[in-house]
């Protein structure tokens, strides 16, 4: 078989990871020694090993002297596992063929020049083209400069988004929950925080639609329950800490495949810059924030978010101690307030959706 | 000088009341004794003595065997004043003539009947032609069963009407605002909680369009400061308390020319379906509420709001302990919420505008 051949092979293993990996691109990696493919692997899910470290498993100490054939430049960063790279260079590779190098001006080229480093040769470009109809869709995801960020809740007509009791089912109608299902589907992440875990539990997909977003949980002390929705069902979730210490959690944690990311707080608090930029690093370029107060609060004050999406239900619960969909700290002064425009409204079943773009900063 | 002529000229009395009565009715009176006019008065603005005590006052120890030209039947129920036919008979006028019974169903005809009672003879309907048209958007209130009450506030796209230092100014743009004083003209009162006098201190009124409705403030201990706005400049106010004892502070209020209403309170608090029933019975059968927060969630509780209507202003301003537009004790589940639905939403400068009727009480 010729390089074109086994390139060719390895797209096809890629596309069977499907939209379940997302927002992480599908690869597929062939192991090729002595005119026999002796591995072959590819990312099936968010979460889930790299497509070469699949087939490295599968090729074990054969893989000394292979080459590797690999849809897309293999990582060379700290995500859940050690750097692919590292792997490669552990196992022996002798050379690797690339199709494409990473879109992702966080780390193209890297992969390549650690591998070259090591003298391991590469060839990149083979089934260029293909490659790059393939991850046409991944890549315009970093036309953008920046990431966008939007923040959604669903409040009464008198500005809350739960009960004093905690109550929250259901704010909004029918119709506006379903919507919300498929806007999902056009971010690569919706981001939560862990109170928004106790108090409601929530599923945050798309309800069968496409593909999911990977949920994010904001949880510096890592408290959040292991009978989550979000740590129990087969959907990726990215949960963000700043604990060191919590090892035997964090391996329960990784026990269900999900991803955990390390960020430093400060006072207990993780800044949204620094969350927008590890997002970035792992392939998640646009979030939906989702809630509660406190997380609204936090991101709209670090200047992170682009867009607010409001349902206004028309309800009224009332209540001193009733939560309100941006909480926390709060502004002093009526004139120093965070400043929209509204960019559409319309009555979405029995309620009002209010689109508008954060203008002016605190 | 004949009955018509006379009656005519009660009207001409009535006239200079303008707008300034509102939502009380013009109301003018002659006092003719022995071929000349000894007495005329008319109701000068809301809270001033009725048209039969400036008249009587004029004519003084004269009114005995007088006979009365009015332009609608005498009051028999107790408001800022003791009741118009108490004084009539006081004075010893032997007849009154009477352009029209109250249209108010609540007072119509006993005026009539105490002064029968007391062997004053009455003759009504001189010029009730013309009285028809005179009183014809007085009357027009009447017609409907039950009193109409709107809730207005302004809030923040997060569900805020003041930040948490009780900072208010201004939540909704210039437009909006001005909308509301045009809206406040076709009220015959706007009614808020002495607290929201106590932190925003404000005029409520209709800035210059023609009538202003009636100030009302709830302010069950009669706290209220004799500086405000509402005391101290020339527009009618109601204050409505439940405060047997202060007299001193009763007598500061009426010096300002404001309304007292009595209405017993439990635990503090004054039902709202009292308040409703007391303001119709001197003529506020049409109340726009405007706050505060527990003001709006004892009028809603109550079950006396037909529609809510609410800015939504697209400035963030957070806080936990913000300030939002109904508060008190609230519903603790969101299916137990009071409904309603929404019959209009537009764009009114940089805010939406959304009104909504009530449709479920709690």
């Amino acid at each position: 078989m010729n390089k074109t051949q086994l390139m060719k092979l390895a797209f096809e293993l890629a596309s069977k990871g499907g939209f379940k990996t997302f927002p992480n691109p599908n690869v597929g990696a062939i192991i090729y020694k002595d005119g026999k493919i002796i591995g072959k692997g590819y990312h099936r899910f968010f979460g889930d090993h790299h497509a070469e470290i699949h087939a490295l498993n599968e090729a074990r100490e054969n893989a000394k002297d292979s080459i590797m054939f690999v849809t897309l430049e293999p990582c060379s960063h700290y995500g859940k596992t050690p750097p692919c790279v590292d792997a490669i260079i552990k196992a022996g590779v002798k050379k690797v063929f690339i199709a494409m190098k990473d879109p992702n001006p966080l780390v193209s080229g890297n992969g390549i020049k650690r591998l070259r480093s090591e003298n391991i040769e590469v060839e990149t470009g083979v089934l260029e083209s293909r490659a790059k109809k393939f991850y046409q869709d991944y890549s315009s995801r970093f036309s953008r400069k920046n990431s966008y960020v939007a923040l959604k809740y669903a409040m009464t007509l008198d500005g809350k988004i739960a009960t004093s009791t905690g109550d929250a089912k259901w704010i909004s109608s029918e119709k506006s929950r379903q919507w919300v299902h498929k806007l999902r589907t056009q971010f690569d992440g919706i981001l939560v925080g862990v109170n928004t875990v106790f108090r409601d539990n929530p599923e945050l997909t798309s309800h069968g639609r496409s593909k999911n977003p990977v949920r994010i949980i904001i949880d510096p002390y890592l408290i959040i329950p292991l009978n989550s929705k979000v740590i129990k069902d087969e959907n990726a979730t990215v949960i963000i800490h700043s604990n060191e210490n919590k090892t035997k959690k964090i391996k329960q944690i990784q026990d269900y495949n999900k991803y955990l990311l390390y960020i430093k707080s400060q006072n207990g608090l993780i800044d949204f810059k620094n969350i927008v930029e590890e997002l970035r690093r792992i392939s998640i370029f646009s979030i939906l924030i989702e809630g509660g107060g406190l997380t609204a609060w936090l991101a709209l004050k670090s200047g992170i978010v682009n867009e607010i999406i409001t349902f206004v239900s028309p309800k009224i619960i009332g209540g001193k101690d009733a939560i309100t969909p941006v909480e926390g700290e709060g502004i002093r002064k009526i004139s120093k307030a965070i400043k929209t425009k509204v960019t559409r409204f319309e009555k979405m079943g029995e309620d009002i959706l209010i689109i508008s773009k954060v203008i002016k900063n605190v």
